[in-house]
């Protein structure tokens, strides 16, 4: 392909340039040759380098790569809950698969579909959506409304309009239970809005209208929520970014009224900006739709279309592994199957750090939470995402600061409702900064 | 491509499907072997009906194809500015240069460059808006910092967010000259923002604290706006969406505090949700940034790949024909010149539609405003992407109705600060509907 687009690209002219153009036929069937060549060697010796190669050669716009790599002596950002652990995930057969193609005349119009409640939701992403929780059974998806948004992070937004009364009442109260996700305050008090204002903990509230955000698994702790108010006027927003196999036992199917989700914790792709919500009232959904139209017209087409192809790859590659053993075939595809490969890292890395705890001896974390989880069909403890770690050393009282002087950036307790003893630290960044990470924690005493 | 994606796909488990992966390989290298030849056909006799297909299959999640096609009794949606004009030229050779591959492991950070200001901005993006404003000639770039955003409305909040002053004082005021951007006051207003509040008529505005949001050429009237307001602290935004030479002559390189722009609009890439604004002040950028962090966390990076790519291909598209006459070549590549072919669509569009009002009688447009355009080096008359149709027969006040019944959905001149005489119409949509709808109108009396 990248030969026939080379080759293709030059004959627009006549005269030098047509010449260079049938230079460029014979060229490109030698390449086409070559790459068949690479091709049968690839199937037959396993290298992929030549279709890595030629894959880049026609994206030809450079992508960036995130974040530099880091070395024995770099700051180590754990900061973000940058999902890059994923990406070997992803250079495995599995992203061959997830690889996706837009021609420059695809999905151009601001509609996917007209007619529909969230007429900027692609058809195809909306199926793989409903076909993944299907998998899953993490969240109950059949008579809920499916909306996208830029992230759940827009959704949340979303939400407060949707759930704020109209006419000119006072704002309504959002709160959480500390420890509660950092970005909720900010997110929801950056414009000063008059429909809506952080009330902060939900344990510490006492009035009857609010909206409570209930993160389940909780960033920053991991653990399990339910809502913590129950009277009034209340409603409850689930984020349930973190309910996923590889990082709690998934117990039950979710059937809240709003429940968000995201691929950048789901599949690691954090840089697709895509997140989804299942709705269960009509006029919600609509309200939260409308707010989507408003703040940014719809949803970007190119990154609903491969979070779709996204999605499929994984589905299809538990389908594909399911098809294996039924036909007796032991030697399962552990490769194509994300949610196992997730695990197994969030496994290895937790007893890293828990190994790293012991042999310090100045830190906590919380304990292991198990539980019977549906999907894997076992007990299995959970894993999160980020690890909630607090100092008992003496003299000790802004951990975030005491981790910076030792290059580890972390997001301090206070940010989330929390003292500063406590800190929120990624699990979820690249091998190499988290080896360097543990090693550097064990030291510490 | 797609001959090695479907064999390789298939090898995931052993036996049958091990079986069937052999098969497979035989069946890929049958079909690369008939895919060269193919490949030759094409090269030889035009057809590039194979590389469609395979491109097809690899895709895999069927894409939306916006509105539904038109017949002759539809109803005519004109309503919005769907740029599907565009589509014909992107399905031309352009279209097959702009097409990206993207694999399932790329850009899945958040990040795109740490270090920078706007740090969720892909940097081979940056590169290809800086090179069209070159090729264009229609804004200054260097000494200009570059932001991304989902569309250029949220970079219009992004601009509202940073302008507004810090601290508890009253809302900034909000201002356009009537008639002007149904979205501006919606946009501005929707979230009840204590920062900033819709103001109205920039031409009835006494204040002193203010920004002015100055759309040139204006939507929805294709006229040259400058700031009407120069007094107090008061400070501009210019919406540049439309101040490309398909449009209107290209005067001089603007060279504004805060200009916006959008592929939407230059390139017909709606469907995409990719704006960039140019800035002059550091710390204004850097709050902008701020706004689209707090309220997507940056931009889709396959958009911004996407988008990328696009701009890549018109300013490719040029230098190519621009070799070609270098090298005494007059048989000008035109397929590849994006301004060109929407100049060439706007003309002939234009003069459709001031013969159907010709014809009619009832209806008036804004005079043809001509200057020398710079970029086309030649004296140039506009043509506006949207049609500021006035009606002066007897009894029709709600022109929009009147057109609704006759089924040819506009939109209202209240939405925009003006009288019910008047609607606006998008002149982008496919040649289908503006052909039926240049025939309705002409046939109104």
């Amino acid at each position: 392909m990248a030969a026939m687009g080379g080759g293709g690209g030059k004959d627009g002219g006549g005269g030098m340039a047509a010449q260079a153009g049938r230079l460029g036929v014979v060229a490109s069937v030698a390449f086409n040759l070559a790459a068949l060549a690479f091709y049968l060697r690839r199937r037959y010796f396993g290298g992929d380098d030549a279709a890595a190669a030629r894959k880049k050669a026609e994206a030809e716009v450079a992508p960036s790569s995130g974040k530099p790599p880091v070395t024995k002596d770099s700051i180590i950002n754990l900061d973000h809950g940058d999902p890059m652990m994923y990406e070997a995930f992803w250079r495995g057969g599995a992203g061959e698969r997830a690889t996706i193609v837009i021609p420059g005349w695809q999905t151009m119009s601001y509609f996917s579909d007209v007619g529909s409640l969230c007429w900027f939701l692609e058809p195809g992403l909306e199926r793989e959506v409903r076909r993944l929780h299907r998998l899953v059974g993490n969240a109950v998806a059949d008579g809920y409304h499916v909306l996208v948004g830029t992230g759940s992070t827009q959704l949340f937004q979303a939400a407060l309009y949707a759930l704020s009364p109209p006419g000119p009442s006072a704002p309504m109260n959002v709160v959480s239970p500390a420890p509660y996700y950092s970005s909720y305050p900010a997110v929801t008090d950056f414009l000063k809005s008059g429909l809506y204002r952080w009330a902060g903990d939900a344990k510490m509230f006492d009035g009857d209208t609010y909206v409570e955000l209930v993160c389940s698994p909780s960033n920053p702790d991991g653990g399990i929520r339910e809502a913590v108010l129950k009277s009034g006027d209340g409603v409850a927003v689930h984020d349930l970014a973190y309910y996923w196999p590889q990082y709690t036992p998934i117990t039950s199917a979710a059937a809240h009224d709003i429940m968000l989700f995201t691929v950048s914790k789901c599949t690691g792709h954090a840089g697709t900006r895509l997140g989804w919500a299942l709705v269960k009232d009509r006029a919600v959904a609509q309200k939260m739709s409308k707010f989507i139209e408003l703040n940014t017209i719809g949803v970007s087409k190119d990154s609903q279309l491969r979070a779709a192809k996204i999605l499929k790859a994984i589905t299809d590659g538990y389908d594909r592994a399911a098809g294996a053993a039924a036909a007796g075939d032991d030697d399962d595809d552990s490769s194509g199957r994300l949610f196992h490969f997730a695990r197994r890292k969030m496994v290895s890395r937790w007893a890293k750090l828990r190994a790293a705890v012991a042999a310090s001896g100045i830190f906590t974390l919380p304990d292991e939470l198990p539980g019977h989880c549906t999907f894997a069909n076992e007990t299995v403890s959970a894993y999160p995402p980020f690890a909630w770690l607090r100092c008992g050393k003496e003299g000790v009282d802004d951990l975030e600061g005491y981790l910076r002087e030792r290059k580890i950036i972390s997001r301090g307790g206070g940010k989330f409702g929390a003292d500063g003893r406590v800190v929120r630290i990624s699990m979820l960044d690249t091998d190499e900064a988290f080896a360097i990470f543990v090693d550097r924690l064990a030291a510490m005493n």
